[in-house]
């Protein structure tokens, strides 16, 4: 396993996770490049396997263990849709599971990950370290950490859905992702800077969970108090010691949507495109319905990450 | 213009639709077919332009008029899809449109008629007959009526439906649409047919709009009063005169789907596939997903065959 993350890596994960992970669709339409300004190729990751694009970091990781190390199986915490996507993985390797979940996490995203066997652990996301949880279990089993992004295999893994979103749509002027730890835009932006230099890379980060908006700004890794915003994917306190240092090389600018502004893009690609796609997945693509990209930019891949909502919650916007 | 539908016919409306029509994703997962009991392939024309597959024989039938015929403008009289269908074929060759419309059709399904510079009529269900307002636009404006079934050029344009599908997959058992006046199915039968003599076919009909599983059991086309069935796209009283025999010579069997099986459909193509199809557009998956097709099927395409729900009526569901 390497220890940093490459173009190479995010290749050779492509090809690792191929038995796992779908080849998305990548979508457009012209009533959508009229909304926003530009021309827009949706990658749509919400229709990923296991709902979001979680699976293509967590297989790459798993299937990359030694045998001898998955027999003692693997632990993963996680909002949601990390925990999905390592149920599926370990499931399909016969790896035994367990996933540390806030007790608060959507229940669609926990079902899933008890339907393919996996052992659910819950824990009061005010009062309790996830890690700490995390931590025990690993004592005890002897396990293997499948971290949610700080982790080059993970991140390479990640990068998949760029490089296969360039693979149908070379010639793009910008990418956008959205921004929780930042494994999916280190990812993204570590293969689609080798195989565009000059391609413009952007993340868009809840206003409520801004942590890596405020760590671009402060020029170090910044720790906040996460608010209660619906993206329930990108509520990381804090950018990754791994992930950060590639997004400051790589990302032009972190743009902050409010809840209300995910909320109309959940409706909007509901309606327009008829895509459901999940607050958080749909974070880059608010940014960009909503024209908060520098106005020279003439095409933009805009990844949904995820499509895992609760049929209640999405009623009652 | 040919005045029987024959398979050429179909062939040729797929190139002539190019402009218009887009040739949408096919859709499968394993989770579908451990549900249906069979590997399920979806054509999904919720994605087509306009949000439903009507498109593909509006244009076909506007982009072969002549353009005199064009200058005195085009009719039409519709619960929804076809309306905008039609209006959005008439926009892009310049042809004024007027669309009659039931005053009751959701607002999404009018409101781009609208927005695309069509003239709209309502008119009361219950007391009035759509045939009539249309016939007196016709006798004013010298316009020609774009029926939404019963012609050989709109089935014809509808059949690239199942012609796309199997470009894609060749090798289908079986083959489902959703029917209303049976413009759709009765296009997709004949070049089905055509490209595979052994592909059996069959239709999906709401309980509440049985005119085709009527006519089928009658030898004979059927008039029913129709009931308040949430698929408003199926609302006919009885099978188009030249879309029955076609069907009585192709389809094996017309399977009714009550209203709450298509609401279930709509709920469970939303969660699992991430895809917005309306109730209308779920009746051949409602059927497929409740196992009311027989065993022995091994493989079937699924015609989801519109988008168009208004968000308020979905969230009620």
């Amino acid at each position: 396993m390497e220890s940093k993350l490459s173009p190479v890596m995010v290749r050779e994960a492509s090809m690792r996770i191929h038995p796992l992970a779908r080849r998305t669709p990548v979508f457009s339409s012209t009533s959508v490049d009229e909304v926003a300004g530009l021309k827009v190729h949706f990658k749509c990751e919400n229709m990923q396997r296991g709902g979001s694009f979680k699976i293509r970091g967590a297989s790459n990781l798993i299937l990359s263990l030694p045998d001898e190390d998955l027999k003692r199986g693997v632990v993963a915490y996680s909002s949601g849709n990390h925990a999905q996507a390592v149920a599926i993985a370990a499931h399909h390797v016969g790896a035994p599971a367990t996933i540390v979940v806030p007790a608060d996490a959507p229940r669609v995203k926990m079902e899933p990950a008890h339907n393919q066997g996996a052992r659910i652990v819950t824990y009061d996301r005010k009062r309790e370290s996830r890690e700490a949880i995390a931590e025990q279990i690993l004592k005890e089993t002897g396990g293997t950490l499948i971290p949610p992004f700080d982790h080059p295999m993970i991140m390479a893994g990640q990068g998949t859905t760029a490089l296969e979103l360039l693979e149908v749509i070379p010639h793009l002027t910008a990418l956008i992702a959205p921004v929780g730890g930042g494994g999916l835009l280190a990812g993204c932006a570590t293969i689609a800077k080798a195989i565009n230099p000059d391609i413009r890379i952007f993340g868009a980060e809840p206003e409520l969970a801004n942590d890596t908006y405020l760590s671009f700004k402060a020029g170090r890794r910044t720790k906040i108090q996460v608010g209660e915003t619906i993206a329930d994917g990108l509520r990381s306190s804090e950018p990754g010691e791994l992930t950060f240092p590639i997004l400051q090389r790589y990302v032009e600018q972190i743009v902050l949507v409010s809840d209300d502004e995910m909320r109309d893009a959940v409706k909007f690609l509901l309606m327009r495109m008829k895509i459901l796609v999940e607050p958080s997945g749909a974070a880059a693509a608010a940014a960009v319905l909503r024209r908060k990209l520098p106005r020279d930019i003439g095409s933009i891949g805009v990844i949904l990450s995820g499509g895992n909502l609760d049929f209640e919650q999405l009623a009652a916007y």
